[in-house]
C-alpha cells in the first residue's frame, strides 16, 4: 500500500494525530522552521515523545543539551542513543558474567559516559595510550597475549573519529580470543555539513571482514533497540508513530518494530518515492514534507 | 582431480621440475631449513625465479634487501610487489589524461616509492598532513570541496599503518566525486608473529561499505596481476608454476591464471586437505610438505 500524504490536508492530519499517543523521531543539526512548535503541539495534545539517534558519540545529557541549544524542550530520560542502548543491552541484557564482562571501546567520551552510568568496566575509548601509531613490541605483545586484558569479554564498536591501525588490531585479538562482537549501530555514512562521512559502520566492518563475524547492532533498526525503548517507556506499539527522514534505518525500524505507524519527513535523506524502488528497505504509513505540516503552521 | 604429492616421490619431483621452467613464489618473515638451497638448485637448473608478494608497505628495493637478509639472493628485477603492480597498472594500463591523473594513497612508503619510479603524482600516503584527527575545518572543508585536489583522479588503497578518520574521509570525498578506486590488494588480514594483524582489505572496506564501489586490486589472486607479472617477465604460462601456502591467494591466483601448475606447500596458512573443504577457493596441482622436499635436501 502507498504511503498517506497528509500535507495540506487537514482532515487525515487529525486523523493521524487522534491515531497515535506516542511519537519516535530526531533531528538532526538543522531544525526546520515550524519544528519546534509542531513539537510543543504534539505534546500539548498529550503526545509521549521520544528522541532515538545512531550517533553514538554523545551521552544523553549531551544530547539533551543540544537539543536544547536547538530551542527543543526535553529531559535527558526522552532521549534514546545507540551507546545508551548498548550500554543498557550490555548490563541488562547480556549480563556476561564478572570479571569477564569488561568491554573494549572503539568510540568516543558517548560510549563511555553511558557505560558507566551503568556500572559496565571497559578499557580503549578515548584512551590516549590507543592514539597512537602501532610498534613491534605491540606486535609481539599481541601475539603473545601479554598486551591483553584478560578479563574482556565484550567489543563494542561506535563512532571513533580517532580509529586507528592499533586499536583495530586489538580488537581483532580480542575477538579472535572469542570476546562478544557489538556494534552500537553499523551506518556506513553519517551525514553532516551536508555531505557523508564515515559512519560506526565504518570502524566494524574491518573487524567483520577479518573475522566473518557480524556484530549485534543496538542501534536503529535492530530491532534490540525497539525493545529496550518498549521496555523503559512502556510505550503501545499499536499507538506509537516513528518518525524518521531515512527508510532503510528510521522507517523499518519503526516497520520491523510493528509500530502502528511510521511517518515519512521529506527534509532529510530520502525523497518522496524512494519508497517505490525496487531496492527501498521499507515503506512508510504516512509522509509529510515537513514536520511542521502536522501542526498547519506554514499553512 | 586431487593433489598430487611430491614429497619422497623423487621420481615425481623429476617430472614436476622438468616440466616446468620458471615459478612464481614468495617467502614470508621465516625461511625453512633447506629453502635457500632448493633455490640455488632450482636456479642451477635453469628455473626463471619471480617472487610474489600482495604486501604493498615496502618497494622492491626493500624486499630485495630483506631476502638477502634471509639468505636468499635475488635481483630487485625479479621481484613483484602490489605496490609496483599498482605504479605498473595505473602508468601503463589505466593512463588516465594528465593533469587529472594524480593519486591519493592510502599506504604507506613502498607504494610512494612505487609510485614515484613509474613518475606518477600523488598525494595522502605517509604525508604528516594527513596523520592527526579530523577538525570542523576539515569537515567544513571537505564538504565544500576547498580540502581537496581537483587533479586526484584515482584512489589507491594499500596497508597503511597509519590509517585514521581523516584520510577515510578524504578518500570518500574523492570516490564521490568520481576517482577511481584501485587497491594494492584486499586481504583481510595480515599474517605476522604468528597470528593475524588487519590487512590491506581493513583499509579499503570502509570505503566500499560506504559507496557500494569494489577496488580493482592489483595483488594476488587478481589477475590484472598476473598480466603485469607475464608482460614484464614474457613467462610461458603453460610452463609456469605458482608455489604458495595460501589456496584462497596464491594458488587460486595460478589456477585462474591457466598457470601450467600450481604447487602447495604446507609451510604456511593452509593445511593438507583444505581444499577438499566445500569452500576451498582452489585446488593445487601439487603439493609438498616443505619447499626443501624439491631438492632431497632433508632426504
Amino acid at each position: 500500500m502507498p504511503p498517506q500524504a497528509l500535507t495540506g490536508d487537514q482532515d487525515a492530519i487529525d486523523d493521524f494525530l487522534r491515531k497515535f499517543e506516542s511519537g519516535v523521531l530526531w533531528s538532526g543539526d538543522y531544525v526546520f522552521p515550524g519544528t519546534v512548535e509542531t513539537l510543543e503541539l504534539l505534546r500539548a495534545k498529550g503526545k509521549k515523545i521520544v528522541f532515538v539517534t545512531n550517533n553514538s558519540t554523545k551521552s544523553r545529557e549531551e544530547y539533551q543539551k543540544k537539543l536544547a541549544s536547538l530551542g527543543i524542550a526535553s529531559t535527558t530520560e526522552e532521549i534514546f542513543a545507540s551507546a545508551y542502548s548498548s550500554a543498557i543491552y550490555i548490563s541488562r541484557i547480556l549480563q556476561l558474567p564478572s570479571p569477564k564482562n569488561k568491554v573494549f571501546v572503539l568510540g568516543e567520551s558517548g560510549i563511555e559516559q553511558e557505560l558507566q552510568s551503568e556500572g559496565i568496566e571497559f578499557i580503549g575509548g578515548t584512551d590516549p595510550a590507543y592514539r597512537r601509531p602501532i610498534t613491534s613490541e605491540d606486535r609481539e605483545r599481541l601475539a603473545d597475549g601479554s598486551f591483553l586484558d584478560g578479563d574482556v569479554g565484550i567489543v563494542l564498536a561506535g563512532l571513533d573519529f580517532h580509529i586507528n591501525y592499533l586499536k583495530l588490531a586489538v580488537a581483532y585479538q580480542y575477538l579472535a580470543r572469542g570476546a562478544v562482537f557489538l556494534a552500537t549501530n553499523t551506518d556506513s555514512t553519517l551525514p553532516s555539513n551536508n555531505t557523508f562521512f564515515p559512519g560506526a559502520g565504518s570502524i566494524s566492518i574491518p573487524l567483520t571482514n577479518m573475522t566473518g563475524q557480524t556484530p549485534l547492532a543496538l542501534g536503529k533498526p535492530s530491532q534490540a533497540m525497539m525493545d529496550a525503548i518498549e521496555g523503559k517507556f512502556k510505550l503501545n506499539r499499536a499507538k506509537t508513530c516513528m518518525v524518521g527522514d531515512r527508510l532503510n534505518t528510521d522507517i523499518k525500524f519503526g516497520v520491523e518494530g510493528n509500530l502502528g505507524g511510521t511517518l515519512m519527513v521529506l527534509t532529510g535523506v530520502n525523497k518522496k518515492g524512494d519508497w517505490d524502488l525496487d531496492n527501498s528497505a521499507a515503506v512508510p504509513g504516512y509522509y509529510v514534507e515537513r514536520l511542521s505540516d502536522l501542526s498547519g503552521y506554514n499553512a
